[in-house]
């Protein structure tokens, strides 16, 4: 445990072990963030290293989404050379065979909230799911090990009652057993039934377990 | 000149330069080596290798089909160990800001040409365009050169007079100036105006050039 990290002008304190969570979101980072305090995983600390990773491109499906994360992370832990999480976020459609699945960024970018409910609005299926893939690596050339959490819900048009809050897509999807999309609950709500929570939670109870992050990894959990 | 090289169980002679076309798409190597064949780039052979690289993501437009050509085009030349030549190929709709563009396969895959003609259906914009990024690289560590073409068209329904050739899209893309799809051309009309036929121009032109492939590579054509 007697490491100090410097990485991207980040440095973590001799006598704790960081996690480096790489992303180029802030607002995941506000989420990631706001969870894991509440999890209490000291004697981890988490430190938000800003660093846009390649992703590569990957059929749909969970097949898919593991293996963009896993990628994602290995290049993560090398760039870093420290512990790292990542987490690659997918929102599918079964009315469109899965789409968008892990290419929602570049939906967003293109049709906006407004183009992603155009392409449901004719459709007798408006269900979708939220997926979040966390990884983890405890340094480079360690195996990954994956966490993933899933959030049901249905495609609703954007409207300005939805709330500010949220990002992306959080305007339109409306979570199963709730009348308002993602934005229009507070971030306490949200982070009691969102894809990412559902997924660092599992992480937290994997950090939790008696010999914790000591133990080798190796193992794909939900994988 | 005097090499031989042994990639996937395939070897030039001594006395020629190969190229290696690395694609996992048979149905690609099999409209390139037709347009090969009539433009005579002699020394040089086109050999195929049967290799599905990974592809990373990118954003739509032309910056991320060149950086995601680029990318494969240095992963290939790596693991061939010589002169390569790689593929990316993108169909856009305006209507859908530019989707599927490169995650054209992904569409595919998941919602065939049924329902890339559905997404459109309701448009009144059903233009399309499809884009071809070829890249090539004399080799590991030589800096790829592009060359891109495209073919504007517009999207229609798929239907059975469509005929039976192409690939893909082939059924469902009418390039403009004609009354049927690239699948109802002969391959030697699709070669005439393809998008992929029109990058290999530039490609063959850049051949043919006095000083030919002997030429340090380092410029983007096109880009």
């Amino acid at each position: 445990m007697a490491l100090t990290f410097f990485v991207e002008g980040l440095s973590c304190r001799v006598d704790e072990r960081c996690i480096f969570f790489v992303t180029g979101n802030a607002r995941k980072e506000v989420e990631v963030n706001a969870i894991l305090r509440e999890a209490n995983i000291a004697p981890f600390r988490v430190v938000h290293v800003d660093i846009d990773l390649p992703e590569l491109q990957g059929p749909l499906g969970d097949r898919g989404a593991l293996d963009i994360a896993r990628a994602k992370c290995l290049e993560a832990s090398e760039r870093v050379g420290a512990a790292v999480l990542v987490e690659d976020t997918s929102l599918s459609f079964p009315a469109l065979g899965g789409l968008p699945g892990p290419y929602i960024k570049w939906f967003i970018d293109a049709i906006g909230n407004d183009g992603l409910w155009r392409l449901l609005e004719t459709s007798d299926d408006r269900s979708a799911f939220c997926q979040c893939t966390l990884c983890y690596s405890s340094g480079p050339g360690a195996e990954p090990l994956l966490f993933v959490g899933r959030t049901d819900g249905a495609i609703v048009p954007p409207h300005a009652s939805s709330g500010g809050g949220g990002f992306g897509w959080d305007a339109i999807f409306v979570p199963d057993g709730h009348e308002v999309p993602f934005a229009a609950l507070s971030l306490k709500e949200k982070n009691a039934i969102s894809h990412r929570a559902r997924a660092l939670e599992k992480f937290v109870a994997h950090c939790k377990r008696p010999l914790g992050l000591s133990e080798p990894p190796g193992r794909a959990e939900d994988a």
